[in-house]
């Protein structure tokens, strides 16, 4: 979250300041905001990455672009040179960030309970409820609607979006963000069944997320059966993401919405999982594994490398339920392979 | 939302006042409530469209039912005669409908900042929380516990009901409804690998909610990363739909419970999207076009028509583990047929 | 949930009070917290049940672990003995759940509606806004921030974690959990087109959830469209489950995260439905069957048994690229097989 006292506007040369950057062209031009390249209007900065785009680079509108040294000679108008113009783009978006940023303390109607510690510069949102014993570092800021359960401590710099649960003796770490609606610490899907009837397990662990951790909207990740379930440091979760009890995910692995982690699964660093995969219960995910969108993981993986599930290929739906026919029928396709097979090697004996 | 003053009973002359309907019996019959056909009660009024039901008609105990003409002549009951007797159901059971309906006004306990402007016919209920420069219009209804940032417009007759989250600079139109727990414009995954450590893309776009779109529970919809994520009027989203950054939905388009859609895809008008469908990202999605559930949609479609992805069919574990050997063994069979071929020809050759 | 007033140490006679099992060593061992039979320390107790930990127990740190008699041989230290160590362990991992009870009464800060009938030993929490006339059982606990409409019913013992919406005549039966975020009653995805516009049908049913019901983080189950949606007693939902409008989940059954059911369809009792499965609507499925993870149900079961879908099995990506294209154009391979099969006969008939 950028802190920095926002102006509405900055010359090419402010923009720059810090960064592994240089302006070709004007560095007073002055920019307003932000811009896709096709689309930016005068004022707005853009940028160029994706090699498709480059075609509406000739006639932007745009008052300057990110782009490579190599791209630039077909600028048309100012251009900030850098060897990784996405990573450029996004420090210099922060500028124009346009997210409120609450003022620090403690809004008058929320509740906060007893021995908590609440860092002075903190901004505690409207209706927030705060249980007791509850530790919250500096700068960091809870959007209005949260609920704090007790024993829980946040980091600095930590955000939380309106409307966040976070229940007991979760422990979250510095500059993380959670979206609205998520929901940290909620029981672990455990179960005996005696007796015919289910009877719950008691889900004791914790949950602990490191630091520069962001959990996306309406995301759920339980508590642990008996030790924590843990999101380790940098890890991104996209929107709706269920994350299972004693669940570990490993640094800066990020993963895409609607992606479901059985209980117990560790995945390691560096992963990227695709949205709507599923993996399944006390899986182990090698560093540096890529699973693609709607893959079901039901065994571990020990290499690094792509990985993906069943059969894939939009088609029509008369294709489709062709297709599938044919692979309901393939036994059948053995078995007249088979029969052949049979009938040519007594022929070839009988010649 | 219905606004009329809600009495408890009505006769059928009353219930088809203003439809394209007309009543065979008796059109003082006093109707209290709705019911299915095959256990509805007197009193009650019910419908008849799927045929299956059709066998439920001579015995139904419902004071009226709701049919066509043609059915009309094996129903026992008063009968009210339209065309199309699902819609005409749809009109009349809105006279029976129980939702609460709050009155105009903000509640106490809300909190309200500054510069808004909310329309004095407006409800705001308990425990909301309004940022500031937010516009909200005649009749709209905000349920309890709900966090609306700053820069927020909602047009007239719109309804959210309780705990819903709306980023700032997010724009809902008319009658649009948004149910429970649906978070609206929380910042889209976007992100940059710089020197191996995730990079956050400022996510600066907003979203726009055009008229008559329904948003169903646990929805989260994404803000845009430069333009606005755009859902266009009459779009209706079930239950859990995942809609990513710069997405548009096309009008009159609708979406099953439990479907994720990546950033940037374009979806067309009047498509039919079936439950737990996904959608990779970047893609353009023609009019007219229905997506069968579970599809992953993986490519653009340029036509309309039905799609499906996959191997479809149930059947039993056993089998299914068969059918899946068979599909990892098909290169064995391709090879089988391959020899075959060769053999064969070799066989032919000699003779 | 626990009532008992809780201790922070209990010896073993005093864990296995009541319980089908007992002590092999020193019933004084003073218990502190729970462990896993590897990490467990001085003072845990852990419990053996998957034979892969077997090897974890000749060196276990715990004081104490559950087992049966026949693995008690091995085990170094103090034993519990009992024909269900997991269900043992369950009841004595009650003691140390640390899970914040609050205290009976209305927080000041709720709002509560008009002729609600509260008992005074229920809890309920901070910024809750109750409707009117809602019944609240003895010992019953709401959470922070949640959010309940008019005339809706919750019997005793039951738990309902911060930010919980429940919608209108919606009933809920005894000792029942339900996790934070979870959204019930909302409206069913009930729609007509009529003259190419959608119009909405009214949802007039609601939902009536039985005893002893567990229902995880963010699950979404609808109202009924006339009818009620049922979910029977004993059913366990983990997190993010979406059950559309008059589904009804027979008695014990268990469905884990991200599970869709749509509208109308039925399941038996004592199921276990897989994370990520997919159930269309209308369907009825009997009772006993087990749906394995990630399968689409297109079709009503009547057997017991286990049900799957699609192709299953993880790859690489190059090998599911090529196992998709043979799928594919498994229509030429049949065709190949049938002119070898033709080439075949001619060949022997013409010898």
């Amino acid at each position: 979250m950028n802190k920095k006292h926002k102006k509405t506007q900055y010359t090419l040369a402010e923009l720059i300041n810090g960064l592994d950057a240089s302006i070709k062209g004007d560095p007073d031009c002055v920019v307003t905001g932000v811009g896709t390249i096709q689309h930016a209007k005068a004022g707005d900065i853009a940028f160029l990455m994706n090699p498709l785009y480059k075609k509406y680079l000739p006639d932007t509108q745009a008052s300057a672009v990110i782009l490579t040294e190599k791209e630039s000679a077909d600028c048309p108008v100012n251009a900030i040179i850098s060897r990784d113009p996405y990573y450029t783009y996004a420090k210099i978006a922060a500028y124009f960030d346009e997210k409120p940023l609450p003022k620090p303390g403690i809004h008058p109607s929320a509740i906060i309970g007893e021995d908590c510690q609440i860092d002075p510069t903190a901004s505690i949102g409207a209706s927030c409820v705060i249980g007791n014993k509850v530790s919250i570092g500096a700068h960091v800021v809870l959007g209005p609607n949260c609920s704090l359960s007790d024993q829980i401590e946040i980091g600095e710099n930590t955000l939380l979006d309106a409307n966040v649960t976070i229940y007991h003796q979760v422990k979250i770490g510095r500059n993380v963000e959670i979206s609205s609606g998520a929901v940290i610490g909620g029981d672990g899907f455990g179960l005996a069944k005696h007796k015919g009837v289910w009877q719950k397990i008691p889900q004791l662990g914790g949950v602990v997320i490191a630091d520069d951790v962001e959990i996306g909207a309406n995301c759920t990740i339980d508590r642990g059966a008996i030790e924590n379930t843990v999101i380790e440091r940098g890890v991104k979760l996209d929107n709706l993401v269920q994350v299972g009890h004693n669940v570990r995910i490993g640094e800066s692995t990020a993963i895409a919405g609607c992606v479901g982690i059985s209980g117990s699964t560790v995945i390691g660093k560096n992963c990227l999982v695709g949205g709507a995969a599923g993996f399944a219960g006390h899986l182990t995910i090698a560093d540096d594994v890529v699973i693609t969108g709607a893959t079901e993981v039901t065994k571990s993986i020990r290499e690094p490398g792509i990985y993906s599930s069943g059969v894939g290929g939009l088609v029509t739906n008369l294709e489709w339920r062709k297709n599938s026919a044919r692979v309901h029928r393939l036994q059948q396709l053995v078995d007249r392979v088979k029969a052949l097979e049979y009938a040519l090697e007594e022929l070839t004996e009988r010649k």
